[in-house]
């Protein structure tokens, strides 16, 4: 039986459900419902993309939370903001749908904020100016006028602008998936709770605050996160955990003032050959973290886990052509099993000035960025303890401000080591569970090819405060941004595949029965 | 026979001069001429400052050149503009005073163009816009407003502004010292030539074009060369060398696109730490050059050199106080040493971001700035090759560009070397020259104190072109600016004692004799 009749999926959906029906129906009717509205769709997500949407700037993420908000009450989702006790906090956007008769209730969230930016990185087009372009902006991509209504909408462009894929996709993909259901009759299975926060891309500082205010609101039998990439391989994914994250700015000196380069040159210490060697310690020369203890705390993988990851499409040697390289850190171990281990990465360095601002001088000081990445087992705090640690292993004197002048006479080297707030741990569901199998299930349902189990992801979300607080609720992330999208980086783009893909897992997901 | 009588003095100058008196006579004229005269001094020293002198600016640049003829206009220096080929080359502001009986010609120079600067890295003021302040910024200093006419000038005060020391500080001692000998009735007693330059930060790559097309104009029998500071213990000195300098700009790659930390993290090669390796690989842990015969081309010093360093004040420990550090490069060993060393500078480095604007990413490169400094014997074309040599034993491949995408797939390090333009070799002159004793000479008589005799300057000016061209002929520097000046950095400032020692010292030159 070939069932293509959009209304037909939606009477059997009505009538026989066994589950590979619904997951049919599902991927069909949202199908079916994307493609006879691209036009408006696309519009919709530009108005959204077009809004700045930076945490720290309270005028426009308020601007983002009433849109939301303005467009759930359309969709009669009651939606409200769940704010922080201090006003500027960027609120998070509430909503809900309850189904009669259903006994389990999903939490489905995104983030509406995206990273930081600065608008001169960008190459012809502006971070909150959305622009279509006909293919990835390095592989020749030219801009695209938009269309016009009826015009042909290419899945292959992509939309280049700010949270494009990280992660206003995951909010267009949910709450355009529920728009599916609804258009075409089907009803949810289970009761839906959309949570769209606000901050995340801060690092999420006041979640746990929110949280804890209205856990009554938030009581759930599965969180599901839509954030991040599908696999490399373009394989839909659900992943299991995430990896924590913490950040540290670290600060090493020089002299109190600039130093002209020729007449103190190699006499007076130069920050940036000072914080160099500092790196240079942290990474042996094949990549290997050398830091003492670093990955001492690491819970190992259970067999579900080593087996998915056996499982995964073998992908290294693609990705390594795609991204320009010929040396990975690590020894040649396979990014999978990177990324299950504790991460030190640089996130940018700066001491003195380079290309036409360069002088011949010997700089004040250097400065850096690093970002921790936890997995399992890692807590953030004894995390960032063992680096400061290393710090001080190599002869530093290490504070959390400038020196004084005292300490400049007493320490030959000084670092300014700031443990930057809204750092959480790691978290991960285990995919044994009844939900966690309901996740996979409902999402393989979408497509014909094995779609990808992943114990983590890479990135962070601050899965283990929400999981904390809302008494151990499973966390699982479902990813739908192509891989290569330039998150949190300039030029961020999405494939317009990706978003229509996106909108026919969630609604599958949201048709999910287990018990 | 006490000689505080101006006019005595400059009747004694024409009656009776032996070496001695001319010498006082000079420091004594000029000191009446400059005390008469402060305020007005001052107001056309801070229009000077006021015109932007970035040698690449050059709307700007052609302003300060055509002040200066008009200034020496006024002297009847018969000012001409020496120009280069190309008409975008800042020109050399020349004028002469030819004395009558004169045997000796001396060219006085100073450069007037100064280092490119960022004016948001200033604090308080602006590069181009000179203010006085009442101390040195970091030891709080505040802005003096600018004294009414017959308003005390306290001379311990610093005008702020980018060249008020390096290099426009040269120009008005030598022209201010010549306008208190011409005021007071004392005549030079050598022919003098005025040569400033407008292309000395960007490292003069026009000036060998010009002192061979005027190569007959510029006969003289000495170079006299004002820039750069005094000793750092306040004593006036003579330097008889500088180092030369070269500048390598430096790139190393990571992935082709910005990476995710977290989905990438730990995985993918980071360009900062390849570049902290790199850096590392440079210097050992006492800051030694451990790149491979770096040093094994220099020129030993001669005994007079030695003991001229042996003479030299000890000024390392209260210099280490007064910067802040408590630890230098090379091992222990005294900065006068270490500078006639070459060296291996870093100037700037930048990859990602740091602060406000650092976000999770892996760079895609990284970039540094090296400044070598060059002493007698090295060549700047050899030591460029010696580091090249370096980077390639630590296994990168070293180019000229970019990579293309085949070499990204076969080489695992890639390096993009560029070996700036503009560089030149170290240029020192003999110690027991008679024109280098007569300077000796003639720049201890101003002072009581002993004057520092410095083998060679650590900067670098392009001396050995200009003997080079000029056939052998003797440069010797004078320096004026005070220490700490933040020459080449922002705040650049300079205190205006040295100013007005510096048109003494200027004026006793200018009364030489040697045979």
């Amino acid at each position: 039986m070939k069932i293509t009749n959009t209304a037909l999926t939606a009477i059997l959906a009505f009538l026989f459900i066994p589950d590979m029906i619904v997951g049919q129906s599902a991927s069909t009717a949202a199908r079916d419902f994307r493609q006879a509205n691209e036009h408006r769709l696309l519009t919709d997500y530009f108005r959204l993309l077009a809004i700045p949407n930076v945490a720290s700037d309270t005028p426009n993420i308020r601007k983002n939370a009433d849109h939301l908000v303005a467009e759930m009450q359309r969709r009669g989702l009651k939606p409200r903001l769940l704010e922080g006790a201090d006003k500027k906090v960027p609120p998070v956007v509430y909503g809900e749908w309850m189904t009669p008769g259903a006994t389990k209730s999903v939490i489905f969230y995104a983030h509406y904020d995206g990273q930081p930016t600065d608008p001169a990185d960008w190459a012809g087009s502006k971070p909150w100016e959305p622009v279509l372009r006909s293919a990835r902006l390095d592989q020749g991509g030219k801009i695209v006028p938009f269309p016009k209504a009826g015009e042909r909408i290419d899945p292959e462009w992509r939309i280049y602008a700010r949270s494009a894929s990280d992660d206003k996709a995951g909010v267009f993909a949910i709450l355009t998936a529920f728009d599916a259901l609804i258009a075409t009759g089907i009803k949810p299975t289970v009761n839906i709770k959309f949570f769209f926060e606000g901050e995340e891309e801060a690092g999420s500082p006041n979640l746990k605050e929110i949280l804890t205010k209205h856990k009554d609101l938030l009581k759930a039998d599965a969180f599901i996160v839509c954030d991040g990439p599908v696999h490399q391989s373009g394989r839909k994914q659900v992943v299991f955990g995430v990896r924590g994250d913490v950040n540290v700015d670290l600060t090493v000196y020089g002299a109190k003032r600039p130093l002209h380069s020729g007449h103190y040159g190699n006499w007076s210490p130069n920050p940036a050959m000072t914080l160099a060697r500092l790196l240079a310690s942290m990474k042996d020369e094949k990549g290997n973290i050398i830091v003492k203890g670093w990955a001492e705390d690491v819970e190992p993988l259970g067999a579900a886990e080593m087996k998915a990851i056996a499982d995964a499409p073998q992908y290294d040697e693609q990705l390594k052509r795609d991204l320009g390289i010929a040396f990975t850190e690590g020894a040649g171990k396979s990014l999978l099993e990177r990324i299950n281990q504790p991460s030190l990465n640089i996130n940018g360095i700066r001491s003195g000035d380079v290309g036409e601002q360069a002088r011949n001088v010997i700089p004040t000081m250097a400065t850096t960025v690093l970002d921790l990445r936890l997995v399992k087992g890692n807590d953030h705090v004894r995390q960032v303890g063992k680096l400061r640690k290393h710090i001080e292993s190599q002869g530093f004197y290490v504070i959390d401000r400038d020196p004084t002048d005292e300490e400049r006479q007493k320490h030959p080297f000084i670092a300014k080591f700031i443990h930057v707030s809204g750092s959480y741990n790691a978290q991960r569901t285990r995919m044994d569970l009844p939900v966690s199998l309901a996740i996979i299930d409902a999402v393989q349902k979408t497509v014909s090819e094995p779609i990808v189990r992943m114990p983590s992801l890479g990135g962070s979300l601050p899965l283990s405060i929400i999981s904390e607080t809302l008494d151990g609720m499973p966390t699982i992330t479902v990813p739908i941004a192509n891989h290569d999208n330039n998150q949190h980086a300039e030029n961020e783009n999405i494939r317009i595949q990706n978003l229509w893909d996106g909108i026919e897992t969630f609604a599958s997901l949201m048709l999910m029965k287990w018990t």
